[in-house]
């Protein structure tokens, strides 16, 4: 078997779910929100379902979405995007990185991946034949340090990897970070994969900036967008990819031997869901910030210390001063184990989203969850400080 | 951008429908059935898409759907399939393709491709490093020689993908032509990588042979099925894979990190679907094969020279004999051009299968159609022979 796969372990997620089913702890380990998701977007889906066609939709994915997902970048980012020449529908973001990964690197090429990253990005890079390089954030403020990224890249550099807002970090970037990130791009002729999956997960008034906005990244941009986040319906596996023409062309050819296609009522569905009113979205944030807000002031009232949460529905807490550290080193995994076995609480050690330099000291929860969820969380979380 | 990739045009099924849409011609070349799919498969999707999650369900796939792909194993089979260590959900079977080969094989080794080939399969061989080696069937009879088979392995052969029923030939192997397979796999120590998605489309009482239960070949196959072909829903892209634990373990790794998992409802209702009494698989067949035979006496009235076809929804003619040669020379994409064009009919050029030894005198219809579009392209067929 091709050694990248051969030695990996499942996902963090997938076996986290499965100790939290096996101990039946509340679970806030794998991020996915327990709702329904909006009433309106199901109906869409089950009756394109039962009237509308559900063979092969095109390739590039039905019109309709791909008129609603360039409509959504001029809402919301001003920026003019060409349905059928700049748009593409996946099978999921994951699919969209695949697809781009795949499509874009070549062996040999090098590709910075910032830590703590998504557990599918390394497994790609590396599947591709890529070189991964690491800048690594670390606690309290996961700040993005010219220093580190300009070390990062190389003439061999192809592309880097900007997860914004940020999973696990909770981080949003700010101008400045943004800009930096432009410029490194631009002076390595690198392209700039970025993955705003979380895009309308923003708290406390501040908007996503998208990358495909920055000045000067247009032309090297690969964004991928998620309706599973966006719309809560994280089963359903639709994501969107948006570039410049001859970009994605290019990765439209690896989809197309990836999945194909993405089934029909499903995009319908989501077509309808980009095209809500901005109520909808402002909806979203905001229930998530009151979510945010309830879990993190009951996690504060334990007297355990809550990191920043700018975006995204994951909370980390530092663990370094808590009992359960191995001679005087916290162990996050070890911590994790124990808290799924016997507080009934799962959660995700960040050491799982590093590579390099990984961070010990930070678990990560997800709190888009029902109230008595987290509620029910907080209370098996009580005398863990 | 990757080479592979780079050099790619869009595949010949999304082009051919283009041109179809283009020239109001009667689509007879994307495969695809143009009817509704079973009913009651249609209303299990929608009730579980409004009243189950609609949130990840497990990487493996949802429980319920890998046990009725293991019972449906056992039943059509006679083979003992553990659904817990043996089965996995995928996003249709060209998902279940890439992981397949981007897991088991490495950079260097060598993969048989059974010419004329699914267009997936050389790009996704190329993309993960390995070097095709090309067995090359022709018309009129398609079969797999001996000689070709073992002229194509070598001691860096890792896997042999075979498509039975064979897209777009129309062949069914048989049981010498299985022997022989499992006698080279076997010898060069390379999994088989059976791609039977058209298992139940298998005509005149013949029943499907599945490489799985082939003996010998048990530790080797890695079986990939499709609701999309069973069901007549190619837009829902839910596939399945079968293998032995350790080998469906690292396919899984690959499948992990390219769509993760599958629509819930999606899943539910095809779990329902591969559940029906016998009669369901019987009908489809048998629905199929009067498609076929209504089909192919149409063609053969208008004097054209059909190929046999024992199984898929495909009918290939011969055009040697017919006007449009070139220089003497068959030349079936201008001659698949001109069709659409001038005669309103699309249909596959056989060549675009090929990427050795192309077979130039061949053309491929998709007969999943109703009767009334099956007529209007017999009449518009008429006096081309
Ligand atoms: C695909 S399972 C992982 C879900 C997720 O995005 C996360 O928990 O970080
Ligand atoms: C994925 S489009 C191709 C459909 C098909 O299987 C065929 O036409 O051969």
């Amino acid at each position: 078997a091709n050694p990248v796969y051969a030695g990996l372990g499942t996902t963090v997620f997938e076996t986290m779910s499965r100790l939290a089913r096996q101990h039946q702890a509340v679970n806030l380990g794998q991020g996915f929100p327990d709702d329904r998701g909006p009433a309106a977007v199901l109906e869409r889906a089950a009756k394109a379902l039962l009237e509308g066609s559900n063979q092969y939709p095109p390739m590039l994915g039905l019109p309709e979405l791909r008129q609603a997902v360039a409509a959504h970048a001029q809402r919301f980012y001003g920026v003019a995007v060409d349905w059928e020449s700049e748009t593409m529908v996946t099978s999921g973001a994951t699919e969209a990185l695949a697809a781009t990964i795949f499509s874009l690197v070549e062996p040999g090429d090098e590709v910075v991946l910032i830590e703590p990253f998504y557990d599918a990005y390394l497994p790609l890079v590396q599947r591709a034949g890529a070189i991964p390089r690491f800048v690594s954030l670390t606690p309290p403020h996961w700040r993005l340090e010219r220093a580190d990224l300009v070390a990062a890249v190389s003439p061999r550099t192809k592309a880097i990897i900007v997860n914004n807002p940020m999973n696990p970090t909770g981080r949003v970037f700010d101008v400045d970070e943004m800009a930096l990130i432009a410029e490194i791009a631009e002076g390595a002729d690198a392209f700039v994969i970025a993955d705003e999956v979380y895009e309308h997960i923003v708290f406390d008034g501040m908007h996503h900036r998208s990358l495909l906005a920055q000045p000067g990244l247009r032309d090297r941009v690969i964004k991928l967008g998620s309706a599973g986040k966006t719309f809560s319906l994280t089963g359903w596996k639709v994501g969107y990819v948006t570039a410049v023409p001859h970009v994605l062309g290019v990765i439209a050819k690896a989809h197309q031997f990836l999945t194909f296609t993405t089934p029909p009522n499903l995009q319908m569905a989501v077509a309808y869901g980009l095209t809500q009113s901005d109520d909808y979205f402002r909806d979203l944030a905001a229930d998530m910030q009151r979510r945010r807000d309830r879990f993190i002031a009951g996690l504060q009232h334990l007297g355990l210390d809550v990191l920043l949460c700018q975006g995204t529905y994951f909370a980390n807490i530092d663990i370094a001063k808590l009992g359960q550290a191995t001679a005087g080193q916290a162990d996050d995994v070890a911590f994790c184990r124990d808290l799924v076995e016997r507080q009934g609480v799962a959660a995700i050690p960040l050491s799982a989203f590093y590579s390099a330099r990984p961070v010990r000291s930070v678990i990560r929860f997800c709190f888009a969850k029902q109230d008595q969820v987290l509620d029910a969380a907080l209370e098996r979380l009580a005398g863990l400080a």
